[in-house]
């Protein structure tokens, strides 16, 4: 069985159990997917508790999840959910072979660049799409996740233009109520998305530790962000991908409607977590640079991201 | 009488009584000179316990010193050194008028961009003159300086060419063991020393609390440092200011040999005191906005730092 044929019955592994994880696999599990999910250390709890999302469109409790402590355990799947963060891209290698059929998809919804050819590399290109979460989430404690704002997924093919399966997995994600669809470029869409978490994700740490509200009500700080999204914008462009023409003033303006939102980087930050300086920051600079871009903001950003938050913490 | 005559009998009043103000007042103190020290926070402490300071040329203690709490208690002189934080110049309104007879010479130690000018409309151009202080010292406790390396000082006049007095002081300051020389334009004297300031001091903070030497050590602060000093000798050539063809190497392989340094900034940052963001970094980056000059990674760290120290702090 696999995603192109009985949808319904899509076997889904989720691997990662942050608030992305946690979020997405339990919309599809509340809508009566067959949904598995590989957890660690919010194991126990989950398996007593369930997962309990406190959202903005409503409020949901699965009391009674599938939650595994191993691949294994799990067994092969249809699609594979990959929403840890890249930092421990090193443990997929581990953790996703026992997951595979010969026609399992891989769906990252891991941030920034480089995890797409990671998986290809490692699993294949042809297994491999890529998803970008445009979504406001905060994972409250284990198995809890508030849903602040918006929400939506769009969904590309990694090694070429849109499948059927690109199309099966899109509409399990709208019928379980996350709004999705499907893209033509992923990397076009990764580009797009950049656009956004590189200002936003990188000051609110770089500049202290502060939320979205706050950047923005800083004259140097908002100036800074809009110059930030003009040198992703025009490396993007340099790299082949045309984003639209008005990309910054709807990223600033999506960012006045948050509120005092803080990026998960930054909670990430706080925590002790690794933060995805490589993927957010540093490869987008190499590729903009190989691209013969100039980035002296980013390339800034990123040196002294990659020194507040070095790597090693994951 | 003035500092252009009986240079032996010159009256001296230090306002600050930071590093800065102990240890070059110490060390004019030390040497015969008429100095008096204007303290607050400080002043019961070194009334009964002198100035003590640490150095690598041979530590000295000062027993009994001229210390006052109010300008009137020291009237007139013929030189008040200022040494305090520019981020305190609003007090000098208030601290110099007592200090001056009509010949009053001001000479101010402080940091970056924009001292002289203030001093100049506040008291007169005719009496202000610069000194550019290279000195690694750190305020170890109230009237106690370390002094870890360097010393030497470049003095200069503000309104025009040097003059009997630049010269007169500068012997003062000689006989004291502190190298010291005048230059023919301290505008141009304080472009070369932000080729230091701008890019240590600020990384230090902005990279989360770091020494020179973690600095140096990160191959992408390096790079960044260097970037930073090519900004600054690039807006101090728009201004009209011709630096060393090498002071970028110059002032790399300098800070090499000072080991693992705390900049003064950065002791001032992590004390919870204020930092001379305005000028170090904000006033050099708007005269050299002004000139022309692009400056993207000054104005990222200008930004950054006034959101991480923010003014008010004194």
């Amino acid at each position: 069985m696999d995603v192109t044929h009985e949808p319904s019955s899509m076997r889904i592994a989720v691997v990662g159990s942050g608030a992305v994880g946690c979020y997405y696999g339990g919309r599809l599990a509340n809508s009566g997917r067959d949904v598995h999910f590989l957890m660690r250390s919010d194991l126990d709890h989950v398996r007593k508790h369930g997962l309990s999302i406190r959202s903005h469109h409503g409020d949901f409790v699965l009391p009674t999840v599938q939650v595994s402590a191993t691949p294994e355990e799990i067994g092969p799947c249809d699609l594979v959910i990959i929403a840890l963060k890249a930092t421990s891209n090193d443990q997929l290698k581990r953790l996703i072979p026992p997951l595979l059929h010969e026609r399992t998809s891989l769906l990252t919804l891991q941030n920034g660049l480089g995890s797409d050819e990671w998986l290809a590399n490692c699993f294949g290109a042809e297994r491999v799409l890529g998803g970008l979460c445009f979504v406001c989430i905060n994972r409250t404690g284990p198995g809890e996740v508030h849903h602040l704002a918006e929400g939506r997924v769009s969904i590309g093919e990694f090694a070429g233009p849109p499948q059927p399966r690109t199309h099966a997995i899109t509409a399990a994600f709208n019928e379980a109520g996350v709004p999705c669809h499907v893209v033509d470029s992923l990397s076009t869409e990764r580009w797009k998305k950049l656009t956004w978490n590189i200002p936003f994700n990188g000051l609110s740490i770089a500049a202290g530790g502060i939320d979205t509200e706050q950047i923005l009500a800083d004259a140097g700080l908002n100036q800074l962000a809009r110059e930030l999204i003009r040198e992703v914008i025009g490396a993007a462009q340099r790299l082949g991908h045309d984003l639209p023409a008005d990309i910054e003033d709807i990223q600033m303006r999506a960012t006045e409607s948050m509120g005092p939102y803080r990026p998960s980087s930054l909670i990430d930050f706080q925590q002790g977590r690794g933060v995805e300086v490589e993927a957010i920051w540093g490869e987008p600079y190499r590729r903009a640079i190989a691209g013969g871009a100039a980035m002296p903001r980013l390339e800034m950003l990123y040196f002294l991201l990659r020194r507040l938050a070095p790597a090693g913490r994951k």
